[in-house]
């Protein structure tokens, strides 16, 4: 059994920045050279409407060509209402809500207030319980925002609070725009897990200024043991300004094997996966360790 | 009071690798504007021979055109008897004296084994003690070697031991290649400033693979106070394959005063030291913070 586990986001926060359309087919690639590596969890798409990320405008087709993969759990990203009406219609078994710790950030986000989105989340809880999806719920910007700067803690762990109340199978806390320090993430992540000991706790990071692999060895010594990456380190919110990419899945699972704690991912098939996700994107990709040379080499 | 110094080793570590010569007067403008960042110790040169590493050839020269510069102390890097005779005809009033924690590496570095290479380091502490001269005994490759692999910490600590024991003033613990994790920073670092009550120690870190951050958040936790870093991330040892730039001074830096804890350093000065220091290099920079957009702005 693995020590943590590592849910790749490539495919949905990797790709949804991407100017050029991905083929619902290469998408279906990457999910399934990921699966190859032994990702067992991929967020795979993301129901927001089409005219506002067209790069998810095939969130049903990308689903529909995954039918066939076999040990892998996908996750799609909801941002409101209307797009889990879309999602309870495919085959979907797990949908990742999003509410941002920030007013501002919320509204250039997802075009609403915190309270309607979470109004709107509360609507969903039952119905997804009903159809057997699990439901996690994640808290963008819990570190600080594009747009309003610092994030008191107290408004993250309050929506921790009320999102468990509400029903949520599990809490994701975003680092958005890759601003987080280590010191904040000990600090709050020590908080909700003390919080939420009864349902599990993620993590989402991005490596926008080099400190994605700080904050995941904080959250790990904070006892977080789910990680949210992207292969290659591709990605960015294209609602944040300045957000570069994700930290790269290769990178965390570089560091967390030499450190002994077991992912249960093949590093040469997830550094397959990454160079693939790179071929999709213009993003420069941020993954160090596909830099390094002899990176297959031994020592290591 | 800053919490911890940094030593910036731009103008000797960050510039040894690069091939085409920097003149001595663009050296001292690096150190100049490291000064006027308000770091206070820089290493400013190393006393190699001068067919091994050319872009050293002019440590007097770098020293002599440095000498005007006020509040602030320099260090020269010494690899054998032969670079410590060169340096004591200089005002340098710190030596940084380096002796690889692998046979291997320490032939490929300095051309001896490490116990010819401690035997001459014996020989100058008494003398350097005469001319009032700090010395600091840098172990080299103390996490990981590129030609043995893995190093046991025993060897390290031994060394960090004797070290002590024959007069050193400090002690330097370097991940060369930047192949540290920081469960091995924080275990390593703990041991020897367990052991080292009474000098300083110093960590000095590579970004090789992305964890330079997270070993510097690592380090702070073990109880590090000093670290040494390259303004701009330049840098990389010419005997050790696969080594890319040091930590950037800059990522520390801001990783740092946005978790409290002061260094001490202008950071808009900084970063124009560091943009300075890649304009030297054909080495792609490293330093994340400088690519960030509006990485001068308000937010941290």
């Amino acid at each position: 059994m693995p020590d943590v586990q590592i849910i790749d986001v490539s495919p949905r926060d990797g790709l949804q920045n991407e100017q050029v359309i991905v083929s619902s087919e290469k998408k279906r690639m990457l999910i399934e050279m990921l699966v190859k590596s032994n990702i067992r969890k991929i967020e795979a798409t993301s129901f927001v409407h089409p005219l506002k990320v067209p790069q998810m405008a095939d969130a049903e087709q990308v689903l529909k060509l995954c039918e066939e993969l076999s040990e892998i759990e996908l996750v799609a990203l909801i941002p409101n209402l209307k797009g889990f009406q879309r999602a309870k219609q495919t085959k979907i078994s797990e949908i990742n809500w999003v509410t941002a710790a920030t007013e501002t950030f919320n509204y250039k986000n997802i075009g609403m207030s915190i309270e309607d989105n979470f109004a709107q989340f509360k609507q969903l809880v039952q119905e997804s319980r009903t159809l057997n999806i699990t439901i996690c719920f994640s808290i963008a910007v819990s570190f600080g925002c594009p747009y309003e700067g610092k994030v008191s803690p107290v408004k993250v762990i309050s929506l921790v609070e009320r999102a468990i109340e509400a029903g949520a199978n599990r809490i994701g806390i975003a680092d958005t725009i890759g601003i987080a320090t280590p010191k904040q993430v000990k600090e709050l992540l020590t908080e909700v897990l003390h919080i939420a000991k009864s349902i599990p706790i993620a993590i989402h990071l991005h490596d926008t200024r080099g400190m994605g692999l700080a904050n995941a060895y904080a959250a790990l010594e904070a006892g977080v043991k789910i990680f949210e990456t992207s292969a290659s380190g591709i990605g960015g919110c294209p609602f944040a300004p300045g957000a570069a990419g994700n930290l790269a899945t290769e990178d965390l699972v570089y560091m967390f094997e030499r450190m002994g704690v077991k992912t249960g991912i093949d590093f040469e098939k997830l550094l397959d996966a990454a160079d693939f996700a790179a071929s999709l994107t213009s993003n420069r990709s941020l993954g160090r360790i596909r830099q390094v040379e002899k990176k297959r080499g031994s020592f290591g």
